[in-house]
């Protein structure tokens, strides 16, 4: 996921263009870059780091002269985040220039083509193939040319391009990568989201797959694939700006509950080709997989608990000794290294001081170390010796949703692929397993249709000064991370139980109206954890449960249930925690608090 | 620990000593006896069980005829709990009785001299030894009987006697155990403690160390050991019945968190000789202690508190790789058992259901399984491959304290035994480790003392609602003790944090004046645990820290400090625990709560 913008009209472009960014680094932070006509040729700046370091490297855009332009912001995927990484790439005689957003899925093929024609790439992107097959296609007519390259490539793209023997237009196209063009009396714009334009016009055409626009200071002329051209009536925006930064979310934190759909399907799709597991990224030989004695696994938050839910998925199903550690414990215990012991870092920004610290550890004793991280290039992802990314693109909201259902996701398909080359799980169910983890996605989806049901629910509890979550087994781990989120951002003091460890102590805390959320979505666990809701019920607690669809008996005991679909016991959390997230944000929301921005808290911990 | 009476006067006998052996049931309650002259011979009743039902057995002593009697309510030490076991004990021809509260060291040896002259030992008791030892001296003469038999043995008792041949006389003795005698106007009593006595008479004399006395229906003749007749004073008892049953301590918890000292040392000074660490009831060869591969604690409550120092002990001293699991969860979640595993079980009454559930499951597949349990003959102790005990006594309050201590020292034996063994600890630490653990009993005695200041301080946090425990590695575990205390008996919300970890959530929970109690124990950990205790006073905590003798500077930063005297890094919890009882039951008691009987809980967990 990354950011475009672009300008053509009677302004300084580059200001212009840092502005758009700003309103996109939601969408990738890692680095970022600018190019804009002088006049004379096109300049370009591009550097490592927040979209902060480009604007003081240009002075706000001040020292760019230009009117047309465009603009990248970037959250990496091929190629570490980088000075050379970063967006835009020329061709090879600075002729044309292209920012780009999506993936390029024949980018290899591609390259080894161009390299055969001769052409040197200087990054490691996918971006770069498009600047020379651009430069190779190119006949005198920007268009045709672009046509030519969309024909010829497979995979998504949102891309801004510039020629600089046509200084006087700006060219955009897409395919599944999202593409606006705003109209304004001073220039037309180009970016990957409304906000980014905002400031300068509401007048928006919202582009279509395979479309083309051509765009001067006066015109904006669209196109497809085929070159014939297309009238597109232009929509009046009237969300406020705050709210198209977030896509019409009230909050980032609700955005990114429903991009979890996406962030699951994008990390698991890409391993789960023809029936099999593929995780090349893991650089482990089937001996290899066969020679892990103990897997440890060490994060912090809630891809600790992401982490545990990891110990029952992979004890339970590949049947390797798993222990889960919190990195600040782990780094100061002196643990006992065992032999072929393999260590699983945790991280959504890879930047974790902890669990890097960990890692580092881990290395240090010979212990082969897998990340698994969501920001690529991140420092746990560059010195882990192997790194599985979890592609849940950025996330802003300090308390995380999307990137720890990624981690699940990660998680579930390292226990197939390691079940399947050990040995210990048939193929049928090696078959319904990976079958269930594709319907994840779409399920995840249809809970989500629960929103206002929840939010109804959560109002009742808004004054609540304590609540308590409990369950047993995978349910144990649903419910840290339930307790967690609600915790982060509703600062009701919450706490997870484990629902058979609930008498020796924590249950003289239950009185009268007490909320206990029960999670019963283990089957074999399911007269057991009923039993604790009597339990808690006995004592006045008002029992929310979660259960899956089919259990209506359970009407009899809990006093409000939500039902999630069906799927392996295993994979639960991955539907269970999806009501628990939106039961924290509608409580943080009734409570007036400030949602995305927790008091206390940062989005990530990078100092001990 | 066991209790005993006696009676002789004008009202019949037995239901007065079973209403003496209800007052002390605190001291023993697998089994109970009472014994009754009824004119002809000595009629006994002994049975299992609570005293209720020997009281049934008796229709509350009705079937007993006879005005004097000697009764026992038993906890056993040598020998299960069983009918056979229970006191009274009779020599072969019935002719001599007798009641035993305390250890014959040597009757081992006295056994083996006894059985040689051709004496049948019925029993597995080291009480036996006592009736035929009074049998073999006795030459008409009771007193000068019992002299010898004082004479000749080693260890702790309070005896009650009774010879068929002198029916108009009860004889008593006492060496380190308790032993009191009543004077009322309708016959004369004796006890081990007050409150058994209470409801007949306020005039008590307090028998000394190797004193004897001998009671009519009229008279108390006291004597010390060489037969010599003493004089004593009654003191007038002011105490109401109820104070009296606590040994004048307000409630059953303060009085075991006052009898730690003794607990820690009655578990380990029998293992501790020679500069040696000796637990034979291990059944282990040395071979058998290398070869352990892994060790699994299973545990419920606090006693899973004490498994997880017992990790960070086990594994940071024997470098043996242990997991702790909640029992409730262990037994269900299908673990992986790896060869060469020993898997330890950890419960004070040795009935926890989930425990005896995890301990089946474990022998089930074939793993070797110790029991560190306080109960003798209990469920844990019976089914587990081995036991070790510990000597804490029978502990009334729920919320555990002496018990848990108990458990810590024993876990510390054990590792060091481990270490050595294993050969991973040199000589000197060994030795200098074995020193520091001797030294436990009297700082843990010495700590008690600031039970005042731990009251004001209490007073001030009367009506929190929530609070935090934070601490690092064994601070951590402490902290999972001290909030779990806290919780049980004040029903205030607590929460124990890996310190490290508080920022990645629980943090947000922080405000102006939340009291968080900080442990600051470990040595190597001590400049990152008051990072994190700058971090939550920067959110307007108040914090309360315990820390070591000699961390002065740590009040710059901490709000109010405990120290806890000079322990080998591995063994601060034993120390560090003492204050967080303390703090709990003064906030319990400020509260007006039942301390001792808190809402919800049981002491034993003996369901699911």
């Amino acid at each position: 996921m990354c950011g475009i913008v672009g300008y053509i009209g009677d302004n300084q472009a580059a200001p212009i263009l840092l502005d758009g960014l700003a309103k996109l680094e939601y969408r990738g932070y890692d680095s970022a870059g600018i190019a804009v006509f002088d006049g004379k040729e096109i300049k370009m700046e591009k550097v490592m780091g927040r979209l902060k370091v480009l604007e003081e490297l240009t002075h706000g855009g001040a020292t760019m002269e230009g009117t047309a332009g465009i603009g990248h912001t970037r959250w990496a995927t091929h190629g570490c985040p980088s000075d050379t990484n970063a967006h835009p790439h020329f061709n090879k005689d600075h002729s044309i220039i292209v920012v780009h957003n999506g993936i390029i899925e024949n980018y290899a093929k591609l390259k080894k083509v161009l390299e055969k024609k001769g052409y040197e790439f200087v990054s490691e992107t996918d971006t770069e193939v498009l600047a020379h097959l651009l430069s190779e296609y190119y006949n005198g007519n920007p268009a045709e040319t672009i046509q030519k390259v969309m024909q010829r490539v497979e995979g998504s793209y949102a891309l801004g391009i510039m020629f600089l023997d046509h200084p006087n237009h700006i060219y955009a196209a897409r395919k599944d990568s999202p593409l606006i063009v705003g109209a304004s009396k001073e220039g037309n714009l180009i970016a990957s989201d409304v906000p980014a334009i905002l400031r300068y016009t509401r007048n928006v055409y919202y582009m279509e797959n395979e479309e083309l626009v051509c765009l001067s200071r006066e015109h904006i002329r669209f196109y497809n694939i085929d070159g014939e051209p297309l009238e597109k009536t232009p929509v009046t925006i009237e969300w406020d700006i705050d709210a198209a930064e977030k896509g019409g979310y009230e909050h980032f934190m609700l955005k990114e509950i429903y991009e979890q759909p996406k962030a699951v399907r994008d990390t698991l799709n890409p391993r789960l080709k023809d029936k099999e597991i593929n995780i090349e990224e893991l650089g482990m030989s089937d001996e290899d997989i066969c020679k892990i004695k103990k897997i440890l696994i060490i994060a912090c938050g809630s891809a600790y608990h992401a982490g545990i839910t990891g110990k029952y998925v992979l004890e339970g199903l590949a049947r390797i000794p798993v222990e889960v550690d919190l990195a600040s414990e782990f780094r100061y215990r002196n643990p006992i290294y065992e032999p072929d012991s393999l260590a699983i870092i945790i991280s959504q920004s890879g930047e974790t001081a902890d669990s890097l610290a960990a890692l580092r550890e881990a290395k240090n004793h010979g212990v082969r170390v897998l990340g698994i991280v969501n920001v690529v290039g991140s420092s746990i992802a560059r010195e882990a010796d192997n790194v599985m990314y979890t592609w849940a693109g950025p996330e802003i909201s300090v308390a995380t949703t999307k990137a720890y259902s990624a981690q699940l996701a990660a998680l579930y398909l390292l226990t197939l692929k390691f079940a399947k080359v050990r040995g210990v799980i048939t193929q049928d169910r090696y078959l319904s397993l990976q079958s269930d983890l594709i319907q994840l996605p779409e399920q995840i989806e249809n809970l989500l249709g629960m929103k206002e049901k929840i939010q109804r629910f959560a109002n009742r509890y808004l004054a609540a000064d304590h609540m308590f979550f409990i369950g047993r087994g995978i349910d144990y781990a649903i419910s840290l991370e339930g307790s967690l989120k609600l915790k982060e951002i509703s600062y009701i003091h919450s706490e997870a139980y484990a629902a058979g460890e609930l008498k020796h102590g924590t249950i003289s805390l239950i009185e009268d109206n007490t909320l206990v959320v029960a999670l019963a979505t283990q089957e074999q666990l399911y007269p057991k954890t009923i039993s604790n809701i009597v339990e808690v019920k006995t004592r006045g607690a008002f029992v929310l449960a979660v259960t899956n669809f089919g259990h209506k008996e359970i009407e009899k005991n809990a006093d409000y249930v939500i039902y999630i679909p069906k799927t392996d016991n295993f994979f639960t959390n991955s539907l269970a925690i999806v009501p628990l997230q939106l039961f924290a944000y509608y409580i943080s929301l009734g409570r007036g608090l400030d949602v995305d921005k927790p008091r206390n808290l940062a989005k990530s911990v990078t100092v001990e």
